[in-house]
């Protein structure tokens, strides 16, 4: 493509540097910015630049936070006996959506994945470990580990469990089995089969 | 969607104002701009500033430029006697992707639409009327409608049409049938009924 101007051309370029964004998109989205206010760009540029800048990591959980302490952390309203180890915060947001866990997080800020060369040292995991060796004051009862159901979500639930079975804590994870409103012959072999392993009986 | 930063809910905020990119997306984006580099979202955040605020419009024939005049309107390489009319730049992108055309052209803005409140006098069609009453050197033949084969397309031609027709110019309008590569029994009534109306003679 061809573009009439440079400008044009440098911003489609760091548009389409974006996921899941190609040239014909990001062209879209640049022409839509020339027709609003420029104030409208100026905001967006700002907002994000701002963001980038200025975001920090919780120190206790490592989930994204405006402060030292992100929101969940410095509330007294959850329950500091729960930690839930998720792989990032997308996960915690996703959680938070339910509306039914009230207890802590502990953000990864990532998965094991030996083929994207991601080990154990590259996750939080030593900060998690130190959350249970000195709990500050939390008396932790549970660890959730709530991670992927792929193979290296497995694999990283696999290590935390050996690494954390030292501690007098629970140690669970979500279940897994046929999504709620699937229909049961579309299910996948697997999910279906360890649904019928890990049945649930009535009490 | 509740987020555990008010800098990246701005940031999402502000993205998801964007055309067909809603909160999920957006969120998305913001992401991937935390896991990059800190220069990229600067130069994202710049590029889109300065072109916001740098981009013109060319002088003779409105489509979008760096400079006063166009490079297409700056060339000497293009066939001065002809004119394309179009509704906007990506009409102009689309056409010159085709290496078809080596003619100039004219950007009217936008299309004649009483739904939307858009009348000739929005339109650049005034500036089109000039650039046949005082060419300027360029010894205009022939003023080719390429406009959206819609009901608001179809209204804006007629509107130059008439316009135009005190010019000794010929005015023509792109062809009108079943699309290359389609299939004839998926072709809608319409275009198919107008491509036999219109149909084209072996010489």
């Amino acid at each position: 493509m061809e573009f009439p101007s440079k400008l044009i051309e440098d911003a489609v370029n760091e548009v389409s540097k974006l996921p899941g964004i190609g040239k014909k998109t990001a062209l879209r989205l640049v022409l839509h910015l020339l027709k609003r206010d420029e104030e409208q760009t100026q905001s967006l540029a700002e907002s994000l630049v701002a963001m980038r800048s200025k975001v920090k990591h919780c120190r206790k959980c490592h989930n994204l936070s405006d402060n030292d302490l992100c929101s969940i952390c410095a509330s007294h309203k959850r329950d500091r006996s729960l930690i839930c180890v998720v792989e990032d915060t997308r996960d915690v947001l996703a959680i938070e959506n339910t509306a039914q866990y009230k207890g802590m997080y502990h953000v990864l800020g990532g998965i094991i994945s030996p083929v994207e060369g991601v080990g154990p040292s590259d996750l939080h995991i030593e900060s998690l470990v130190d959350r249970l060796r000195d709990p500050d004051g939390d008396a932790i009862k549970e660890v959730i580990l709530a991670l992927s159901p792929t193979m290296e979500g497995d694999t990283t639930a696999f290590y935390l469990q050996k690494k954390l079975k030292t501690f007098p804590v629970k140690i669970s994870t979500i279940a897994r089995g046929v999504p709620i409103g699937g229909d049961l012959e579309y299910a996948d072999e697997v999910t279906l089969g360890r649904s019928i392993l890990s049945r649930i009986s009535y009490e």
